[in-house]
């Protein structure tokens, strides 16, 4: 047999041979040097046999991020081994710890155990010692193949890997990975030795897991752990989880009393407190004033439609998972409204329209309610109801490409504006191959090809993703990047000729005769409740000026003062500002300290001379800290946070 | 026997005897001039026995107002005497018109009929031609006593009367009132003789009337006509109607496209067209500046809720009536919420308050669902599910008078902004002999006088209702009136320590303990449906500029300034103006008719000379028709108009 090598050389081998021959045939220091392989692309590792032709590239540890899958993997079967040898320390017989599956998953590894105790969350550390044991003993990592009686054999105490191996095929070798005097059935690939695993990994929780992912059967109990080949990229992660955690929208929405959900009121309905309330009324204001800059027209529906309308629609028909049970009225049926496009149908339906009223707008900031599963909720961003920043154009094909580009206009200039300015926008377009898509080609051609040419005039990266347009017709998501990296899909933009079709909307053509709009479906922020969970993070709660639910601190340095402070506060609560005086008796450090966890913006501190020379002493949070400005005339001062707050700064 | 005088004299009349017996005795004129009189200040015919001793008035033909009453019933006997005649005028015999109540209503009178055909909305002038015949006849009105067997006889043809007299005693007499060839089962009062009933009034409308109002049954035809004193009073009334009509907040919601009601959508569930979408934010936009100005605080709460939410305060018990049925969510039931307070309730729950904190003022414009039967649905004023601009005041018992004061305040400057200058309010108390109110004498003491106190700073009218109260507390009801005069009650603010009860609120006190909140219900608009619908008959759709959902409309006097006026457009649009421009074909006076139809109430004409010096011709509805303001530079008209609306002038 041969393997061709990145440089195109021919490598004859023996039949059955392995990367490590493969290495060892090169020279012995790349032999030493290696950790793992590609075999035509795929991750391999040094011990299993390559297959004839293949073309094999080294990773050594030069470039260990590499084989990142395999170290993580190796390293869960340390965790294993760590596990029996935790529990043979504390008196239990080898055969007491039996064994769920261990894969490498995503920045880490896992396994799952049963176990005559559980594992506490403060063995961990005992048990990531002993891992790094296993590593220092440098163990060599073998692979076997066994007979399927043997391996029964071997495995005859542990009722999970009887389970596996009596499900594979008698006549085919099972393969046993061992290190030392610890076996696993597993197909690998794995390091081969545990001296080369990095130790850069951290245990990190336990939690239960259904063998097999089934409730029927027993919880196992799950380790997790993250690796990375070098301590800084660990380092890097566990600060970027840490900083997760403190931004989380659940954690921040209850100490900035943003909002709450309440088991009484109902899982997944959150209730918007006073300040959350602030921060979602200047969302809305700054859409509305968008949409009023774009002639957009505002219309107000009920929360409920007779069951009819949604037959019409087809969404009582195709979306009865997510719809709520129906309610009974006198001998009608009615819906909690899933969606607000077939009441601005009929709003568009209730006069006559003509090809000069064209493109109608109609917005709405429509709250909309879906079921999901209680185990589904989560804070703002996944919940069982919620507003849309929904608006329905209606025009006439020769609009569509000024229309979809004036939305795109609108959705960049909306996340540019909270300073999300790494957007990627998704193109799903029809596959031909496929029979689901309806209507024309030449609609197809042209609502693609609009759509396409919009997005190239906008000038961000895009993609195109055929197979992922709707039944109906092309679709546009928009995905952005957050300050953590963490990518977050917000709305999507549809066009759609199917509703105006059941709804049998029309417009009378310059030819006198009648003739269909196309729908544009669009919501720049999505969901306010996810946006605002977003966004919650994005900040990290600290808002701009004009978000901030609480913008301005007002701190007399002593009781004395209060007086000045109150004249203070409301001049600017009469010009439109959120502005609050500290009037408790602590110390002016306390209140400061106090109105920094608040994340309040602005604190505006005075004493004795500020209000002799109707002054303030200014302090502002910044991510580089508090910033002073000492002796600021007020006006001016009041002058400026109303301009940046006009121009949301 | 004897009666008195109203100048206390006392006029001795034999047993029996009766007003005309008494006119008669003091002179043979006021004999002639007498249409009726009052006994005990009940009004009576001239034909009744008198009770003995009673203080009587005589009422004339100077006065005939007094006896609207009676002359309105007369009538009713005129209407049915000549729906008689008109039948056997048709060929029928008399007996084939069967006939159910016929009593004098507010401002007229009615009667029903079974009849061989039914009368026509064509045939109502000749039956109104036959009365005023009847009149002309001069027939007098005789009250006759009959017994029961000759009452059955005399009526033996028509069901209704046999009905009628069957449920009557045997052994007292049965009364008729006969004039000419006509007779009736009556008790009167009636006035003496056809000759003296006014000629003012006129025949309405006919509709179906169950019998004795059971659908199980026959359905009667109802003729409704209306009956004055005087012709200028029918007048008057049959002004006020049109102009009721004219304003009709169905016809002008239509008319100028500001909501539609689609039975696809749902009975009682107006969809806000564009219009009325920017009328109703308009009025938001105004209570939420207000409500800033007054430190209340923003919430938003979903338009579900959980049962034991509803439950736990009593709405699921009390109002079982209006709630719509529940909604099953896995092993849960919600329901639509009816009202906002038990979520409200739950927001002051979420977290701990000190005596400091308070009041807590939480506002919303929540959305409720409430049941009405279909047949009582109207427009915007009853419908099944409204907005309310509802806010709950959370404060000490030493608060409670100014917090009311403040409310109070607060809805006065309200209906003033909308020229609603004639309010009254109704202080609902407790009626201390009805044992269904509960709490503490000290309690109720205390919240009706702080009521009444504040009730009496505003210095407006008021009555004091005893028994009007809630079970747990005092309210104060809001009575307006229209421009037509008619009045409408608006919101309630109700005083509750009965939810803080339920839902266990408690404020820690200055003493460390914890205590019990009261909670102010209150809602100046009420519903923001019903408001609306009133607003615009109170306005006939010609709204101020503020509210007005199209404020100017730009006419170029030819297609050549249409450059001209989209420049100015944008400018205004830009600073916040609703602007358009009537770019058609259509000549300038049509387009002017055009704006006028709308109720737009500014129009700027532009032209070559408009142009040339940068100015409008300015034309603005006004009660006194189109007022006209030429060469107006374009600039300063911005300004004023800017002005107005941020004024709300």
């Amino acid at each position: 047999m041969h393997v061709t090598l990145p440089d195109g050389k021919r490598l004859d081998l023996p039949q059955g041979a392995t990367a490590l021959d493969a290495a060892s045939a090169i020279g012995p220091r790349l032999a030493q040097d290696a950790l793992a392989a590609t075999a035509n692309g795929d991750l391999v590792d040094l011990m299993t046999p390559l297959p004839d032709g293949a073309a094999i590239t080294l990773i050594t540890k030069k470039n260990p991020a590499d084989a990142a899958p395999l170290f993580r993997h190796s390293l869960g079967h340390a965790l294993s081994q760590a596990v029996g040898e935790f529990y043979v320390a504390k008196g239990y017989p080898a055969e007491a710890v039996k064994r769920g599956v261990g894969p490498a998953i995503e920045n880490g590894f896992y396994q799952d155990f049963d176990l005559p105790e559980p594992i506490k969350e403060e063995d961990l550390p005992e048990i990531e010692r002993i891992m790094r044991d296993i590593v220092s003993r440098g163990l060599n990592i073998e692979r076997r193949d066994v007979g399927k009686a043997a391996a029964l054999e071997q495995f005859g105490y542990d009722p999970y890997k009887v389970e596996l191996i009596s499900a594979l095929p008698d006549d085919e070798p099972i393969t046993f990975y061992a290190q030392g005097d610890y076996v696993d059935l597993c197909r690998g690939p794995h390091f081969p030795n545990t001296g080369k695993l990095p130790l850069s990994f951290k245990l990190m929780s336990t939690s239960g897991a259904y063998w097999r992912g089934n409730e029927n059967n027993p919880i196992l109990q799950r380790v997790y752990g993250v690796a990375f080949a070098t301590q800084k990229e660990l380092d890097a992660y566990l600060e970027r989880l840490e900083e997760a955690k403190r931004r989380d929208h659940r954690k921040l929405g209850r100490e900035l009393e943003l909002f709450t959900i309440d088991p009484l009121v109902g899982k997944g309905l959150p209730l918007w407190l006073p300040n959350g309330t602030v921060l979602r009324e200047e969302l809305t204001r700054f859409m509305k004033e968008q949409q009023f800059a774009r002639d957009y027209q505002g219309v107000i529906t009920p929360n409920i439609g007779n069951l009819d309308l949604y037959k019409t629609s087809g969404h009582y028909q195709n979306y009865s998972d997510s719809n709520f049970s129906p309610i009974t009225v006198d001998d009608e049926e009615y819906m909690l409204k899933p969606m607000n496009c077939p009441h601005h149908m009929r709003i568009y339906a209730s006069k006559p329209r003509s090809y000069r009223d064209l493109p109608v707008r109609l917005a709405e900031f429509g709250t909309v309610y879906r079921y999901e599963q209680s185990g589904e909720l989560n804070g703002l961003t996944r919940v069982r109801g919620f507003t849309q920043d929904d608006a329905h154009i209606f025009c006439r094909p020769d609009q569509l490409k000024a229309e979809f580009l004036s939305v795109l206009d609108l959705t960049v200039l909306v996340l540019r504006t909270f300073g999300m300015n790494d957007v990627r926008f998704r193109v799903g377009t029809r596959d031909p191959g496929n029979s689901k898509y309806v209507g024309e080609d030449s609609y197809w051609e042209m609502a693609e090809g609009q759509i396409i040419e919009a997005v190239e005039e906008v000038g961000l990266p895009y993609s195109v993703e055929p197979g992922d347009a709707a039944f109906y017709g092309p679709k546009l998501d928009f995905v952005v990047k957050d300050v953590l990296g963490r990518e977050w899909q917000l709305g999507t933009i549809q066009v759609d000729p199917n509703l105006p079709e059941r709804f049998d909307l029309t417009y009378t053509g310059e030819d006198g005769a009648p003739h269909r709009p196309i729908v544009i479906h669009r919501a720049p922020f999505g969901s306010i409740e996810r946006f605002t969970g977003i966004l919650i993070e994005h900040y990290g709660g600290d808002f701009p000026l004009w978000l901030a639910p609480r913008q301005i601190m007002i701190i007399p340095i002593s009781d004395k003062f209060n007086a000045y402070a109150q004249e203070l506060r409301a001049e600017l609560h009469a010009a439109g500002l959120r502005a609050e005086v500290d009037e408790t008796s602590n110390r002016m450090q306390a209140k400061v300290r106090t109105a920094e966890l608040s994340k309040i913006p602005v604190m505006l501190i005075v004493g004795g001379q500020e209000q002799e020379n109707r002054t303030v002493s200014v302090r502002e949070r910044s991510p580089e800290g508090l910033k002073e400005r000492k002796g600021v005339p007020f006006a001016d001062l009041q002058t400026e946070l109303l301009e940046r707050y006009r121009t949301r700064a």
